[in-house]
C-alpha cells in the first residue's frame, strides 16, 4: 500500500551527534516516511520541532542536495546571513557542495513541523559551520570528527 | 537565497505526451520548486489539479524512487487496487521497480496541490499501466513509444 499510515510510524527521538551537542537536539524529532514507504534513494523524513527546538547543527552537504517544505508552524532558516522566517508552504533548496550552512529552529511557542528531502549518497561529508566538526559517511555509517579528523572529546 | 520565492516560480502547463494523451493532461500545471532552487539530484515539483484534474497517465517507474505529499486539498490516488482518498499531510512513497502503477485524480470541486519527489536517474523507463505506452528516458531526453518499441500514432 504507498500511502504510508502515518499513525504507524514510530517517532524517533535522540541524536547521533556526540556530546555536547546531542543534548542541542533535544527538543527534535522526526518521523521517516520515505522508509516507511520502502524508499531507499533520498531520505524523507517529517522533522517535528517543540517550542525552542532546532533541526540541527549549522551545516552543508558536500554530495547530497537537500529540499524542505514547511507543512505545520513557523521555523526560521538559519545560513550566514542570518534568519529567514518560513511558514506552511514556504520551500527551500540546498544544492550539494554549497558551503552556505544551515538548520531550523522553532523560535515560537507552538509546535512546527516541515518535510526535509535528501539524497542519500554513497559517500558524503557534512561539514558543521559553527563548531569544529564533520561527519563522514560511507555505506551509511557515520563517523563524527575535529574538521581536522581527530576525534572529538 | 535557499528560500525559494514561489511567486517567481513559472506555472508550467501542458504535457510531453503524445496525442491523444497530451489532452487528458489539461487539468494539471506544476511548480518546478526544486529546479528553482538549483537541485539537480531529484526532481521537486509542485502538482496543482484542477477540479476533475489527474496527475498523468498512471505508471510506475524501473529506476526511479518517488514521494508524494498532498499539500492542499484532497486527491485520490489510483493503482492496481482502486482508489485511495488522501488529504493534506497524506504521504504515499512508490519504490522503484514496483509494478503497481499510480497516478492522482482530483474529484472534488476545488483545486488540489501536492508535493512530488522523483529521483532523476541517468536511465529510466516509465510504464503506463492503462494504456500501450512506455517512456525511455535518457539523459534526460523522453522518447515515448508502444511498449513493444514501436512508435505511436
Amino acid at each position: 500500500m504507498p500511502k504510508v499510515d502515518l499513525d504507524k510510524v514510530p517517532v524517533k527521538t535522540g541524536s547521533i551527534y556526540p556530546d555536547p551537542y546531542a543534548a542541542e537536539m533535544a527538543g527534535r524529532s522526526s518521523l521517516r516516511v520515505g522508509d516507511a514507504g520502502g524508499l531507499t534513494q533520498f531520505g524523507a523524513n517529517i522533522i517535528i520541532l517543540a517550542p525552542g527546538g532546532k533541526s540541527s547543527m549549522r551545516h552543508w552537504h558536500l554530495n547530497e542536495d537537500e529540499f524542505v517544505m514547511v507543512t505545520q508552524g513557523e521555523v526560521n532558516l538559519i545560513e550566514d546571513e542570518g534568519k529567514t522566517p518560513m511558514t506552511v508552504g514556504d520551500c527551500a533548496a540546498f544544492p550539494a557542495g554549497n558551503a552556505n550552512g544551515h538548520c531550523f529552529e522553532n523560535a515560537t511557542d507552538v509546535e512546527a513541523r516541515f518535510l526535509v528531502i535528501g539524497t542519500r549518497a554513497q559517500s558524503e561529508i557534512g561539514t558543521y559551520s559553527d563548531i569544529d566538526m564533520k561527519v563522514t559517511v560511507e555505506g551509511g555509517q557515520f563517523e563524527f570528527t575535529r574538521k581536522d579528523g581527530t576525534p572529538i572529546g
